[in-house]
């Protein structure tokens, strides 16, 4: 008995699952800098993930302290962490996320990083090992599906990364939290998206007050 | 006391309204031919409005016949039909459906069609007139606010002319029947958005077995 192979992202109504950045936006966070691309890109950032920001769990996996709400929002995010096993990540979530996640990194699982580039496994405390998978996004799966045990892998970005599994046909279900929000550009979901190829059905549909949660399952064929 | 000004539409997850389609497609509809082309334009709208082929209210509209499903999914196209007074639509949408709809149009109220072709009122049976408008968008809400009384203006589509009420702040509210579906390219129904000025709020979400139905308002400024 092995997991399921999922992903769980928050998107815009127009598709995005980020603001656009620039490498100078990663740069100037490693350099501690709050340039006007930056400010842009967090206030962007807020607007789609301000659901999230306010749960209990968000705030203690984040270290942000005590408090938070604790209605269906905050459950659904439990959820998702405590399915995980072990997630899969592309370079570019990882090179941002780097500079960004906190020292105890919110993963406390094994991550593996699909990446050409060579390094040791990165252990960070709290149980998060990033390892950096070299052989393709494959090689990663059977990775993580080890590590998980009969938990769940998560695909956990980016967007690239993501269209990747899901266009080789190795995603079982995912979730999306639509946010009643227009970014008008940025980085789309689905945008490539092999639609001949991945056949999907609904398998749930849950509101509050901030955000619609859509389930769907891929269709095996 | 005014209606309001609303649109609805069935999107796919990947954020299309209608697939791709060529002038050739419609003159092959004209010329009453069956091209692959046509075909495949076809069976890419069935897959996306399947959810209301099967209710009772569309066999009704379209004279299809009696019969078909009466659950949520039928009573909110239902309501949707009621609650219009009168529709405004591009030139494009009444060049496909001119050639497209039974001879009694399924909108049975005015309709009026931004367009700079010159043109009489055409009169269709059971109370469809489109009426052609060659003074912009703003004139025809006008006469489509006057025609409706009290009841609501519906921008009936395409993606064009709702993303221009929308883009001019005169949309009230809109609805999103989100259907399974990956189309990869098509007709988009936000690509162009001002997202900078269109500012939405969910007010409902509520899920058939077949889409999920999402409710926003335009919040005013």
């Amino acid at each position: 008995m092995t997991g399921k192979v999922f992903f769980s992202v928050t998107m815009t109504l127009d598709g995005y699952i980020a603001p656009e950045s620039s490498p100078d936006d990663i740069d100037a966070l490693r350099r501690g800098e709050t340039t006007p691309s930056l400010k842009h890109w967090m206030a962007q950032w807020s607007r789609l993930q301000g659901w999230a920001f306010g749960q209990r769990f968000t705030r203690q996996n984040l270290k942000l302290g005590e408090g938070g709400k604790e209605g269906r929002d905050n459950a659904i995010l439990e959820q998702t962490f405590h399915r995980t096993g072990a997630s899969v990540m592309g370079k570019r979530m990882f090179d941002a996320g780097e500079v960004a996640w906190p020292e105890e990194a919110p993963f406390h699982t094994p991550v593996y990083v699909v990446t050409h580039e060579v390094r040791e496994p990165w252990e960070r405390l709290g149980g998060t090992t990033f390892n950096f998978v070299n052989d393709g996004i494959e090689s990663a799966l059977k990775q993580a599906r080890k590590a998980a045990g009969e938990r769940d892998v998560r695909i956990a970005g980016g967007a690239d990364m993501i269209l990747q599994y899901l266009n080789a046909g190795l995603v079982d279900e995912f979730s999306i939290a639509l946010a009643p929000v227009f970014f008008g550009r940025g980085v789309s979901l689905f945008d490539g998206i092999d639609a001949e190829k991945v056949t999907i059905h609904q398998t749930g549909t849950e509101s509050s007050s901030k955000v619609t949660h859509l389930n769907y399952a891929v269709v095996r064929k």
